[in-house]
């Protein structure tokens, strides 16, 4: 198969039509939602992403009526079912269907909606690097949860799509400092020293950032700052990055139509997406 | 009927199941909405909202596939088939359904759904006064979009609703300035004088605000001043009140557990509603 679908507990075809028009994740984006990566029919990272989207429920006080037992077994299904070896898991989960109105309604069951599809790790973008351009972060104040409020990711991601770049950089315009990717955390090596965002309300904690932080960067010996810095000091970076489920570890070689070092991906950067490769290998293979 | 719906042509009941979980309404919130009062069988300020969809809809750059004449007709067509005679009826128009990537897709079709239900203004709540709660304003910056990104306005309303209150003042903590109500436009009435938030991001430009500000307020001879404030300039305030569609002009009486005024609707606030009334009754009577 190429993709396969799923809603509420049945296996659909993607297209097939399940929701109805008041489910408050159509009307006020009241949802949470993860993403994960299937490497040789196994799905990577799996319990942090489990971890998060609990997370994110708890903060949205959307019930979790999901054991992570389940989760797992259903994306286990998935992967069976749509005999898909290399793809992408979306899943999302809405707070429930009721009649419109803003506050949280009395009797909540919540909706879960997953889709499998066949996709391919860009691993020319990893080889050749990426550009990308400054977006002012326009989003909400709770970008820690992963919400499917996703309109300021997006249209920052349109904005770096007609400039012919693959990612756009965010920044807050208030503070002169950069957040994170439109969906990625930003990363830049400075003298042999790894800079990203701290963990508060304007990030997102990735998992890829996570595990760069807590494993591959501690192997390197690579000195880590979570410190937010502008956009002037990135451009003075010897390396950049993006990371995320979908890029892994992705060099950005331009930002703004600026080099960034010498123009190609950085040495650091290769090195970390290479101890991340083995812990995908030592985890899915 | 008590109720009935519409997507995409059809007239549905509205529990049925119309939307795939690819819908970018559903994964992003990536579309738009508009609500209007029907009294005694007619559509109020129709124009007006039809005005605002379309800029909500080219400032997300949604292909605006309909005419305006089409929507008003949808509109009549609900109205008689409902055989609804006060009620409301919501719509909202989502770019269009595609595989998931954030940027928008090449070919879009855009989707609109719509609900039409019984319902009455909360004439009490313009009678006795309602109570409000302050909440930060954490929405995105954006607000003079009317799209279903409302994650930032629904945990408000929830707030509110957890403080047996009925509406959240919201305020921008960078600020210190109160922007709007978490689903209304707020007013102070101060030494004879009306204050309310100028027309720019941090808010919407509600309908009902803008038949106040352009009919109400002249005919009453009432000076306006379009300027932000802080809630302890608010809470100095003779009245207070909040405007919307559903809402019309009603008095808050407290806020945050402090009196406004004499803790009674106030005078300048019962004659906008009289001057709003008036003019719903030349329209739709």
């Amino acid at each position: 198969m190429k993709e396969l679908s799923f809603f509420d507990g049945t296996f659909i075809q993607t297209n097939e039509k399940k929701v109805c028009i008041e489910d408050r994740g159509y009307q006020f984006g009241d949802g949470i939602y993860e993403a994960t990566h299937v490497y040789n029919g196994k799905c990577f990272a799996l319990e942090r992403h489990l971890k998060r989207c609990r997370r994110s429920m708890r903060e949205l006080r959307i019930p979790i009526t999901y054991m992570d037992e389940e989760l797992r077994a259903i994306h286990e299904d998935i992967i069976q079912k749509s005999q898909i070896k290399d793809g992408s898991i979306y899943f999302q989960i809405t707070r429930c269907t009721a009649p419109r109105v803003h506050y949280f309604p009395e009797k909540v069951i919540p909706h879960l909606s997953m889709t499998m599809r066949q996709s391919d790790i860009h691993s020319d973008w990893q080889e050749t690097g990426i550009h990308a351009v400054l977006s002012e972060d326009i989003r909400w104040l709770r970008c820690d949860i992963k919400t499917i409020n996703l309109l300021g990711n997006v249209l920052a991601k349109q904005h770096a799509h007609e400039k012919d770049a693959q990612e756009a950089v965010l920044f807050r315009k208030e503070t002169n400092l950069i957040t994170e990717g439109s969906s990625s955390n930003l990363f830049i090596v400075k003298d042999e020293v790894l800079w990203t965002h701290p963990i508060n309300n304007f990030i997102l904690k990735g998992v890829t950032r996570s595990i760069l932080l807590e494993e591959c960067a501690p192997q390197l010996g690579l000195p880590v700052v979570e410190k937010a810095f502008s956009p002037q000091f990135a451009l003075s970076a010897d390396e950049m990055f993006v990371t995320s489920t979908s890029m892994e570890v992705t060099p950005i070689i331009s930002l703004e139509g600026t080099t960034i070092g010498k123009g190609t991906p950085g040495k650091v950067t290769q090195k970390l997406l290479q101890a991340y490769h083995v812990l995908v290998k030592k985890e899915c293979y």
